[in-house]
């Protein structure tokens, strides 16, 4: 059960990053990304609240955007407070968790501290983690969110039941119909820029249309677990719609 | 299902002290007990990292021993991360905090950041609660303890039966990642003829390929399990393709 990554988008307390290193060596996450990090991983402030940690924030990845992050990951899952999420499923950590789980590679992204993650962040990932708080002050400090999911990972990987259960009856035979190779995020997410592209040129979307209805597509093709064929074959369809409609 | 008391002994990090009230609010928890504390809990720090959980800080009691805070509480688990813990009964947070919420009164004790919780404080509880961490670097930092356990209290209480109902809840869950409504097996079979001849008139099959191709097409939508209204969906973007290509 290979461990996600943790992705934090424009962090900008160095404390938050120092204790979010600190956390993830405590439950065994090592990976951490930083998409366009707002303040120094290696200031005295963020190697302090590390103490022990401070491989990880020097190991850490630093990219320009969240899409850079994901690359290689088959599946996402976003973190967010709010509810108003469109289309996007909502799940709590155990259950958000355990479909990560099935992959090797994944990631468990988490915005900035004062606005979270866009809507267009939120795109990228196939699924919204919300971790169940208190209507009254559902604010969680960043470190906090970070250490309830890599606790929740933890107990994932400690209890094999927890995920042998997953093989029971109807979850099996739904399991059963997804291939094993997932396609790498990147590809379906060029994928989906295409057909958006198509779509636009065929005059089936307009431009101020096209997000909401390119939602409806992802969800299709999420759901539908597409593997490396699949997304080349789809591609490959597409390069053809458009190359028809130039003739 | 009444909360637990949070019970700090000789908490010596005022930051720490407002971190663990914020957390506690955020899972709403509210009752804090503080066993002879070496630091201000309304000191700039404490208040600062309570942010809005001020009165979590205010309201919490103040006494000279750990007996003294237990006083009217029915269970009592003390958390611990070293192994030798004697003959007491050693839980993890699911099953630990499952066993305190069925009583009225209850309370979780967390000891000093650099000691935890001496044997003799430990004996005043009936369990021992031990968070899963690496081995490699087990020390967590207090606060996030707290939040640990609040965050696995909130589970509980949003699903007092989440722990053995995980196998069915993730049954349920991938059920429910399709839609409940089902298109018709004929709407879908024409949506599929209705691709194959698009597919055949910009030339991305042939006749004697189609079947085969096609075959690979109904395998992404027919695990999709799509609805009536994306069914449509998709009907209408391949009129719209067959529009585009004639013109």
């Amino acid at each position: 059960m290979p461990n996600p990554r943790i992705i934090l988008v424009e962090t900008a307390g160095a404390r938050n990053l120092g204790s979010v290193a600190r956390v993830m060596k405590n439950f065994g996450l090592s990976e951490l990304w930083l998409v366009n990090p707002q303040c120094d991983r290696l200031s005295d402030e963020a190697i302090h609240m590390a103490v022990h940690a401070r491989e990880i924030l020097e190991n850490a990845k630093i990219v320009e955007s969240l899409p850079e992050a994901l690359m290689g990951c088959q599946r996402a899952i976003a973190t967010a407070g709010r509810i108003d999420k469109g289309d996007m499923k909502v799940t709590n950590p155990p259950q958000g968790l355990s479909w990560l789980s099935q992959v090797a590679t994944s990631a468990i992204v988490f915005g900035a501290e004062d606005r979270g993650l866009s809507n267009a962040e939120i795109q990228h990932c196939q699924q919204v983690l919300q971790i169940p708080v208190n209507p009254d002050y559902p604010s969680l400090n960043l470190a906090q969110a970070v250490g309830v999911c890599c606790y929740q990972w933890q107990l994932l990987r400690d209890d094999p039941k927890s995920h042998e259960n997953l093989t029971s009856q109807i979850a099996q035979d739904l399991l059963k119909s997804a291939p094993i190779d997932l396609a790498p995020r990147e590809d379906i997410e060029a994928c989906y820029q295409q057909l958006e592209a198509v779509l636009l040129k065929i005059g089936y979307v307009y431009p101020h249309t096209a997000a909401h209805r390119l939602r409806k597509f992802r969800n299709i093709f999420d759901r539908a677990n597409l593997s490396p064929s699949e997304v080349a074959m789809l591609r490959g369809i597409l390069r053809q719609v458009n190359w028809a409609t130039d003739q």
